[in-house]
């Protein structure tokens, strides 16, 4: 019997986790709920229909895992909750000084009911913090470092569209090689914010705006590019289209740290990714297969992916992944 | 009140173990056991004591966790099921083909006993296991390559030890570059072993042995050398004392993969370590502490790091962790 998957979302995140559920066999895809009008949204398989949000409540005996594909600003923290109470559930909620609440508010709804919930899965949050984790617990003494790209922001270019006089814009964050190969190197720098990322913006101006004005509240802005050296590209409509599309990321988590006399000792994990939205959607279709294993193991409430053994994740049993992957 | 750790065994990994301790907090060395005689064991440490082996019997209420640091061929197949039935333990059985066995006997033993045993700690395996899951988990269309190096591989020297004529050798394993660079680009080599790896070998002759014949018999050995490129080098032993003592390991896990509509995605996981022992005894600590609590929280039997959530390892708090590290 298959796990029975449901997505709730259809933009970018879900369109990658229907991709990804066929691509494992011991999954099937129930449906799509949508907030939209159902006839409007068009998935990739013929086979599989689509919902109104409203009518989830009918499908709680047909769905095993559902799986949250809307955004962490406006989307989850309401709906995480609510449908942590029906379904065992799976998010990405990113924003990462909110994910205590998060978390406690989830547990909240899921425990009582019955129901297991893993939020804040992807890669940053989630692959990338199970590697911090791995780096601090194995090398107690020595620094960790992030780095992030290069790749598309959505935060930081959804910060530059909300400037008077852009039309459209992307922002691609891009690990210092140099502070990179620093770290690599297990020298262990201290590295200031604007030595380790710089911004690239590529943006498209409304007609008669001023390019100067832009570019000054671009790279002033605080929080998002104050602090970064930043540079600031005006490109055509046509060219955002043609040559910004894809939504490339990526990055590095590395911990350098040293043991007994001195000994230099350095862990890397990394990501290239072409596609963003579909390498989340990935990660959140395996821990779909875990939420539904503790689920079936009677482990209820508000989980991360610190509290996911790796077996879960595979389809394939305890003993077969001793034996080919040990 | 702290973790109290033994350690059975003092090489390498045993002397690595007590400097890993050192470095957590909430651990404490209770006791070195070995089979040597207790006063011929020197210690780095002059505040913790050495006892026989035979009398480990008598430590049963004072140790939580017993850390394993024998060989994998001729000590743990043997010590790892009797200990287990005593204590609960950390190994580094690194026999790829005899895990399922050997976790079968630790798993016998110990769980009747209710002991906890994670068996099979490390980075291969270990680390590089769990990212090999990992990998094949998240992308399930893809390819997984596993290199090792440069560093000093203990089987392979120890191979070309017991050739006639040989009076000391070290052999250093090394990955391909060209092939490394075709794997992280995303295109899914097919790799033969030649390709993969080459291997080096620094050799100290014997008194009026025969040079050429070592050679020969060294690259010509089956499974150790003949499906690789293997560089032979002959030196003095004041050579081999000096420059080829310590002992550097390391290596990566790559896997290559396809998402959506042929999206190439690929992870890296990464190690450079400058000693491979020290390196291994800091994984068992952190694993060390993952098996108090599981013993605390009943879960007996043998365990492999697939079965370990990674907050387990960590001395923080789980709400620390989705604080500081998610």
């Amino acid at each position: 019997m298959k796990i029975r998957v449901g997505i709730a979302g259809y933009g970018n995140l879900g369109r990658g986790v229907e991709s990804a559920i066929a691509q494992n066999e011991d999954m099937e895809l129930v449906g799509v709920f949508t907030r939209r009008n159902p006839e409007d949204v068009h998935l990739l398989s013929a086979n599989v229909s689509t919902y109104k949000m409203d009518d989830i409540t009918n499908y709680t005996d047909k769905i095993d895992v559902l799986i949250l594909c809307g955004g962490s600003k406006n989307d989850l923290p309401e709906q995480g909750p609510v449908l942590a109470a029906l379904f065992n559930t799976v998010d990405s909620f990113d924003t990462h000084a909110k994910i205590p609440d998060y978390f406690e508010a989830v547990d909240t709804s899921a425990k009582p009911n019955g129901k297991t919930a893993i939020i804040s899965v992807g890669w940053d949050p989630g692959l990338f913090s199970i590697n911090r984790l791995f780096g601090e617990a194995i090398l107690p003494e020595g620094a960790t470092y992030t780095f992030w790209g290069k790749g598309l922001s959505q935060g930081h270019s959804d910060a530059v569209r909300r400037i008077d006089g852009v039309k459209g814009a992307v922002q691609y964050t891009i690990p210092v090689s140099d502070a990179v190969n620093r770290v690599r190197s297990g020298e262990a720098p201290k590295l200031s914010t604007r030595e380790k990322h710089t911004r690239e913006c590529y943006v498209v101006l409304k007609d008669g705006a001023d390019a100067k004005a832009v570019e000054i509240a671009i790279v002033t802005m605080p929080d998002y590019f104050s602090d970064y050296d930043t540079t600031v590209n005006f490109i055509s409509q046509e060219q955002l289209d043609t040559d910004h599309a894809a939504m490339p990321h990526g990055g590095f988590v590395i911990r350098s740290g040293k043991t007994g006399e001195g000994n230099s000792q350095v862990m890397e994990y990394s990501l290239k990714l072409d596609s963003n939205p579909e390498f989340t959607s990935s990660v959140l279709v395996a821990y779909a297969r875990a939420a539904y294993r503790l689920s079936q193991n009677g482990e209820t409430g508000a989980k991360t992916v610190f509290d996911i053994a790796p077996g879960m994740l595979s389809p394939k049993s305890a003993a077969d992944l001793r034996k080919e992957l040990l």
